[in-house]
C-alpha cells in the first residue's frame, strides 16, 4: 500500500498531527543553522526545498490531490511550529498558505479546483505580490484578447523564489488577484531585500513590464468588474493576519525554549545573588514566569483567532458582514496582543541570560529583529482601535488588505 | 414529570447551560445594585439566598442529589460569571466552590458521600476558615473520645454565614481539615471585616474556644496523622486559585461591559479630540481595543487552567507529583496574567469613560478596590516565579494552602 | 522687630525655605486625619483654615502685602509638599494659587494691584468657577452700567469656601475672567461634589442667577473685548497644569512613605520567600526600588516643568508664541510621565505592603482614588499628542484653558 | 596668546561648553557613519584618533596640564553628547572617563599627578581590564623586586587600543589597581569581540602571561595590603556606573532624533488613518510625546546622579559610608530607569517610522542592540534591588566593582 493511500484512510487528526511533526522536525533543523542563515542572508532557496521535501507546502489541499486537507486554521498551527526555528521561513510558508486560499475564495471553482490539484501535485510554492504599501502600482490591463501587467511594488515575500506568483493588480479601478506561473515574460524580482529582520524572506520589490496574462489566469468569474466583494471574499485579509499572529507567537516560544536552554547550559549566577546556579535565581524564575505566562496566553488568542476564522470559511459565501467582522476582530485582537507579547519576551530573554549571551555567534537577537521588522507590517495602534470600534461601536473593519 | 427528573434526564452540556444562564441572571441582578451594597457594607446574607434561590450553590452535586454534577472547571465559570455582576459575591461562591471540595480530596468515601448528600438537598453554603496567613493558630486537640477547636484566624471568607464551615487545623503536628456545622459552641466570627475592597465577602477573623468536634467531622480516615499528604490531595490548593483566576476575569469582563455601556450613554468628546463624539475618539478605541484583546486573552489562560486542573482530578488519586505541578503551574500561569490585566483594565476604564464617571453614585472605583484587595491574598510574584522554576527547573511548587 | 518686618528682610530663598517648612508642618498635620477625613467626606472648611493660619495662601503676594514674594513654580512646590499630606487639599490650594495669577496676566495693572493687596493682607482664599467641562455656559453679560453672570458649571473646585471666586465666562463671544467676592446675591454652590476620589475639594456645581458684577471685577482695560488674547496671557493655562502635576508627583511621594513606613511596622514576610521580615524580600525590595526611581524623575520632570513656566514668565508680555509653547510643553511632558507614575505608584504600594493593608481604617486607596479621579480632568493622551506634535513639526498646542 | 593660555583663563563653564560644543561636532560625525561601521565592525582606532583630536579625552585634567578641569559629572556630559552619534564611542569615552579617575581614588598624590600630567599631555587613551565577571582570575605576584600579572579576563573595553591599561587585579587576597603603559610584554588581547552590539568597543577579552610590573604602577602606597578600602574610593563604581547611565540616555536622545528626522523625511500615513501625513498621526504624535518625556525624565535623574557623585567627590576622603550610599544610590536609580527608558525607545521608535525603517542600510537596530548588550553588563533587577534596600532599610550597597 503506497504512503499516499495511506494517507488518504488516516483521519484528519492523524494527518494533522503528522503535518505538525514533519513542521518540528523542519524547524529543529532550521534552528539549528537560524542564526548563521540570518548572517549569510542568502535567497531562502534550500528552506523551501526542505519545506517542499517535507511536504509542508500542500497540507491545504484535499488528501485525493496530494495534500493532507488540513484546515486553514490548521496549516497556522504548521506556521507556528516552524517560527520555533525561524521565523523568516514561517514568514514565507504562512504568506503561501494564505495565497494559496485566494483562488477559493476569488476564483472560479474550475480555476480554484486546477490550482489546489496542481498545488497537491507539484507541492508548489506561492510567492507574493500583494503588499499595496509604498505605492500599490501593479496595474492589469487588456492587451488584445490578453492581459498585461505593469508596474512595482517594494515589498513582494517570496516573489523571487515561487513557482507560482499571487498578484494583486487594478484593474478598471477594481481590485484583482492574478494566479501567475514563475519565470513569465516581463517580470523581474528586484532582489533588493536587506532588512534588520525577516531577512530569509525574499521580500524585495519586483516589477512588471508588459507581462503577458492569460483570462485562466485572472481569479474570477466573467464579466471581471462590476461585482461588489463579498464579505466571505474579504476574509482574505485575516488570512495573512493569522499568519502573522502565529509567526510571532511561535517566534516567541521557540525563543524562550532556546533562552533557556541555553540559561540552563550557560547562565551563571549574579555575583550579589546569594544563589548558587543563574536558574535559582528570584528575578530570572520570575522574568521567566511572567514571559512563560504571558505567551501561553497569546497562543490560546491566537488559537481563538484560527478558529474563528475557520468558522467564518465554513459558513461560506452566506456569511454576513457582521459575521466576517467577528472572524476578522477576533484575528486581530490576537494580532495586538501577540504583537505586544513577542516584541517583550524577544526583548527581555536577555535577562535572563546575561550578558555572554550577546555574543553574535549566537544570534540571539535575531528574534527581536525578526519581530521588529514584521510587527510594523502594519501599524497595530490601528488594529486595537479596530478592535476596539467594533467592540464599542459594532463598527466592522473596512476591507483593504490589511484589514 | 417533576423538575427534577427532567434534570436528571439533561446532558451536562444541558445542564451546564442551564446554570450558566442562572449564574447570567444572578449577576445582572447583583450588579444594577452592586455600587450601592458595597457602600453599605452589611454581611451579603440576601446575596447568598439570591444564590441558593437560584441553585447555584449545589451545581457541583450529583444529579441524583439535586445538583447539576458539574465539574469544578465548569463551576468556575459559574464564578466567572457571577463575578460580572460583583465580584465580592463571586468570591464567596468561589471559595464556597473550593470548600466543597475538599472532602472528596481528604475525606473518607462516606464523609464526601455523606457531605455531598447534604450539599446538595439542603443546597447548604459553607464558609471557610482556612487561610493561614497572619498566625495560623487554629489548633485542633483530642477531648476525651471526642476533639476542639481552639484559637483564631484573621480572615475567613463566609464564616459568620456558613451553613457549614470548612476548618483547616493542626493536629498533632499535621493539617487536617475539619467539616463543621455552623452554630457550634465556641465559634465566634468576629464581624470585623472591613477593607477597601471585596466589602460583601464577609471575611473577618473568626474565634474556637474549646469548640467541641466529632470525629466524623474531622476528614480522613483512622488514624487522623501519620498519612503523607498524596499529591492528589494537594490538588486543594489549585482549586482557590482557580477560582480567584475566574473572579478576577469575570471582574475584568463585567467592569468593561459597564464602562463600554456607560461611554454610550454618558462619554462626551474631548473638545480638541475633532471628533464629535467619545466613542470615536482614536485613543478610547485603542484602549477599548487593547483591554478587550487582554481580558480576551487572560480569560483563555484560566480556561485552559480550568481544563489542566480537571484533568488532573479526572487522573484520580493515582496522580504523580509531576502531573500535579502541570495543573497548578498552569493555574499560577492564569493567576499572574489575570491578577495584571484586571488591574490594568479596573482602572484604565476611567481613561474610557473620563471624568463625569469618578461620580461616587456609580461606584466604578469598586472593582479596583475589589481586584486589588484579593489580588494581595499571596503575593503574585511568587507565582511568577513558581511559575518560572517549573519551566526552567522543572521543580514542583511545593505544597502550602497557597501553591 | 514685627515677624513682618524680619520676613522682609529675609532672602527668597529664606522665605522659600520657611514656607516649605510650614506646608510640611501642614502636610504631616492633614496625613494623620487624611483617610478619617476621606470618609467623612464634608466641606473643606477646616482644612482651609489651617492653610490660612500658617500662612501659606498668599506666598506668592509680594512681603510688602504680607506674603513671601514666592515665584509660581515655588509655590508649585508647595502644593506639593501639601500633597504627601493631603492630595485634596493640595488640589484646592494649587488651584488657589493659580486663581491668584488670573489678574496679574489678564487684569490691569490697578486690578492686579488691589487683588494682589487684599490676598496678602486678608489672606484670601480663591475658589475657581472655569472648568468649561460639561457644558461651559456661564455667561457676562452687560446689565445697565453694570454687569451679570448666569449660567451654570459642572466642576468648580473651591467655589462653596472661596472668599473670592475666580470665574471664566463668555462676553460677547469672547473669553473673560471676572474676580468675584463671594456672597454675591445669586451666586449658589450646589454642594453636590461626591466623587470617589478628591472628595476634600468641594467640587461641585454652581450657579449664577442675575449674578451682579461691576465693572472693575471684569478682569481686563475698556473695551473688554475686540484684543486678541497674547502669548503670555495664555500661560494661564500651564498654572493649572503645573499645579495637577505636582500634586501628582507629591502624593506618589507621601504614598510612597507612608506605604514604607507600615511595611516597617507591619509587614510580615511571605511564607515562601524564605526571609524572615517582609523587608528582605526580594520582590518587595525590587519594587520599592523602581517606585523610588520612577517617583525621583517625575519630580525632577515636575521641576523642569516648574522652571520653564517661571522663565516663561519671566519673559513678560513680549513673549513669543513659540516660547509660550516651549513653557507649555515642558508642563504637558510632566503631566504625562506624573500622572504614569503616580498612579503606578498608587496601585503597586499594596504589593509591597501585603494583604493587610487593606484594611479601610488605613485608607490607602484613596491615594489611587484621587489620583484616579484627577488624572481624567483632560485625558493625558492629549497631553502626550500636544508634547508629540511639538516636538514632531513645531507644531504650538492650541491655546484652551486645558492647553 | 596660546590657544593654551586662552583656556586657562576661560571659566569652568566656558570651558564646559566647549567640551560639550566639541562632543556635539564629533556625535554628528560618528552618527553620518555609525550604522556602517557598526557593520563593518572593525576595531574603533579612528575614532579613538577623532575623540583625541577633538581634544575629548583629557577634559578632566586641570587646565595646566593641558586638560579642561571639568568634574567627573561633566565629563559624564560630553559621554552623552558623544553617545547620540554613536554609542560604542560614547562606551569607550565613558570607560576612558572612569578609568583616569582611579589613580585619584587609590592612587597616592604622586602617582595620581604623575598620570594626570600624562593624561593632559599625551592625550592618553585608557582602556580597561577590570570586568570581573566571567572569572576574574587577573592574578598579581611579586616577581622578585618587581611584580608580574598573570591571567586572563574575558571581557577588556579598549584594552586592544588602549594608552594604557587601567587593570584591576588581586594580590595577596586583596583587590588592587594597576596603572599599565600599553605594549606590555605578556599582555595579548584577543581580538576576540564580536556581539550583537557595542560592537566597535573593542571588549574583547585579554590575557596576561608573566607581564612585568613596576612597583610605581600598582597604585597605592606602601604597603600594598592590609589598608580597608575606605568609602571615599569605594565610589570608584559609581563612576562606571555613572557612565553607562550617560551612554543609555544620550544614545535613546540621539536615536529620538534621527527617528523624527527620518519620519520627517520618509514617513507615510498609514492608510486607514485618514490623515495626510504620517507626521499627523495620532497614534504617532502620542508615541513621540510618551518617548519625548521619558527621555527627558531619564536624562535628569542621570543629571542628579551625576550631582550625587560630584558632590561625594566633593567632601573627599572623609565621606561617610552613608553618604557614600547615598551618591551610589542615585546613581543607581538613575541606572534603573535610564535601562527601561532606553530600551524601550530604541524599540518603539519604528512604530513612528514605520515598516521602512527597517532596511538595513539605515542599521536603525543598532540602538537597540547596543542597549540590550550593554543593559545585561549587571543585572538591572539588582540594582532596583540596592535601591529599595537603601529606601526602605537603609542598607547601603555592599562595595563591589559592579555595586
Amino acid at each position: 500500500m503506497s504512503v499516499e493511500t495511506e494517507q488518504s484512510i488516516a483521519t484528519n487528526d492523524e494527518r494533522f498531527a503528522a503535518a505538525l511533526h514533519r513542521a518540528d522536525v523542519v524547524a529543529a533543523e532550521l534552528r539549528a543553522t537560524a542564526a548563521e542563515r540570518d548572517r549569510a542572508n542568502r535567497a531562502p532557496r534550500e528552506e523551501v526545498e526542505l519545506l517542499r521535501r517535507n511536504d509542508l507546502l500542500q497540507v491545504q489541499e484535499p488528501v485525493e490531490h496530494g495534500g493532507d486537507g488540513l484546515s486553514f486554521a490548521q496549516a497556522a498551527q504548521v506556521v507556528r511550529r516552524i517560527a520555533r526555528g525561524d521565523t523568516s521561513i514561517a514568514h514565507l510558508i504562512g504568506y503561501h498558505y494564505a495565497q494559496t486560499r485566494v483562488a477559493s475564495l476569488f476564483g472560479t471553482p474550475e480555476q480554484d479546483a486546477e490550482l489546489s490539484r496542481r498545488n497537491g501535485r507539484e507541492k508548489v510554492f506561492w510567492g507574493g505580490v500583494q503588499n499595496p504599501r509604498g505605492g500599490s502600482d501593479v496595474v492589469l490591463s487588456r492587451d488584445g484578447d490578453r492581459f498585461r501587467l505593469d508596474g512595482r511594488r517594494s515589498f513582494a515575500s517570496g516573489a523571487g523564489l515561487g513557482d507560482y506568483l499571487s498578484v494583486t493588480a487594478a484593474f478598471e479601478g477594481e481590485l484583482l488577484f492574478v494566479a501567475l506561473p514563475a519565470g513569465r515574460k516581463g517580470f523581474r524580482a528586484l532582489g533588493d531585500w536587506d532588512n534588520i529582520g525577516q531577512r530569509l524572506t525574499d521580500s524585495g520589490g519586483v516589477e512588471f513590464t508588459a507581462t503577458p496574462v492569460e483570462r485562466h489566469e485572472v481569479l474570477g468569474p466573467d464579466p471581471l468588474t462590476g461585482r461588489t466583494i463579498t464579505p466571505y471574499q474579504t476574509l482574505v485579509t485575516p488570512h495573512w493576519q493569522l499568519a502573522f499572529v502565529n509567526f510571532y507567537v511561535g517566534t516567541a516560544e521557540g525563543a524562550l525554549d532556546e533562552a533557556l536552554d541555553w540559561t540552563r547550559l550557560h547562565g551563571a549566577p549574579w555575583e550579589t545573588s546569594g544563589v548558587d546556579s543563574a536558574t535559582d535565581d528570584p528575578y530570572v524564575l520570575q522574568t521567566v514566569g511572567e514571559l512563560r505566562s504571558e505567551i501561553r496566553a497569546a497562543a490560546l488568542l491566537a488559537d481563538r483567532a484560527g478558529d474563528a476564522l475557520q468558522d467564518a470559511l465554513g459558513i461560506g459565501p452566506s456569511i454576513t458582514a457582521e459575521q466576517r467582522a467577528d472572524a476578522a476582530v477576533a484575528v486581530y485582537e490576537a494580532k495586538y496582543l501577540s504583537t505586544k507579547v513577542a516584541l517583550s519576551v524577544a526583548s527581555r530573554l536577555f535577562e535572563i541570560q546575561g550578558a555572554r549571551a550577546t555574543t553574535s555567534a549566537y544570534g540571539f537577537d535575531r528574534h527581536w529583529r525578526n519581530l521588529r521588522t514584521h510587527t510594523v507590517h502594519d501599524p497595530v495602534a490601528y488594529k486595537a482601535r479596530e478592535v476596539g470600534d467594533w467592540t464599542l461601536n459594532r463598527r466592522a473593519p473596512a476591507f483593504s488588505l490589511y484589514r
